[in-house]
């Protein structure tokens, strides 16, 4: 059995503009971390709350590329789409972001992440919309959960 | 010879988000200023200011698609790119883009095309950022200069 340590989440709005940001430290190098978001099969094990499955449509993680994917949650089916702006190995992915249940709304996202050293990698995500009430209404939506969740899942898929 | 009538170009910022917000009118119906958009034969006969020359490296305009394309004035070149997030004929280009003399920069674009009957359209340009110090330096960058004469290079086009 792995004992996996678990770091703390931080979710904090900008008080400034319609900006999400999401802080994590993992115990795993960049480009393990890296890997864990653009490999479609490591994606499906971790992205997202325990309890939903997830398949994708496409997921073409290159600057220029696309992708597509649905969450299925008691019955129910959520599909989100994007395309990807700049992809830079182990450090940077630049994406839009829609989820089909709203879908005349779009973020733009950037994660971004640092080496600690030591095998250890801060990510930084954050995700900009066009309005505070969009932004508020996101946070509120209980993304927070699944982003937690989400990244202990993670965490997990990185100490195997 | 054609006389064309321009339409003023209205750019305005966003008090509350960095965001710019342009509208400007066409004497031409929604699918012929979309295609005006989107096909890089027409397009590099309008998009900046006159004595610029446009070449396209690609331009695929269509969901999930990319596009790159290059401005040379005065000996120097000035490269953009981006991604397609959405693209709805005659209606909707959601889309990222790019200047590359700022790397890191990126804006989230959506362009609305409104028909106004009688072979008119209104068109309607956001492009949204992550900071006020952004989008203000953007302004401040002669943007609107090259903007209403790529606009009235557009209304040229139009009209032929």
């Amino acid at each position: 059995m792995t004992t996996t340590q678990t770091h703390e989440t931080e979710i904090t709005v900008d008080p400034d503009v319609p900006l999400v940001r999401i802080t994590r430290e993992f115990d795993a190098p960049p480009e393990k971390v890296f890997r864990a978001h653009t490999d479609p099969a490591l994606l499906v094990q971790w992205l997202g709350p325990r309890g939903v499955e997830m398949k994708v449509d496409h997921f073409d993680c290159r600057t220029g590329g696309s992708y597509r994917y649905v969450h299925t949650s008691g019955g129910e089916e959520y599909g989100f789409h994007g395309s990807f702006h700049e992809v830079r190995p182990s450090e940077v992915i630049v994406q839009t972001f829609t989820f089909e249940g709203v879908p005349d709304g779009v973020a733009l996202e950037r994660l971004v992440l640092e080496d600690l050293g030591e095998g250890r990698t801060r990510l930084t995500a954050t995700s900009l919309v066009d309005t505070f009430e969009g932004r508020d209404a996101f946070v509120a939506s209980g993304m927070e959960y699944g982003v937690r969740e989400g990244y202990e899942r993670l965490d997990e898929l990185l100490a195997r």
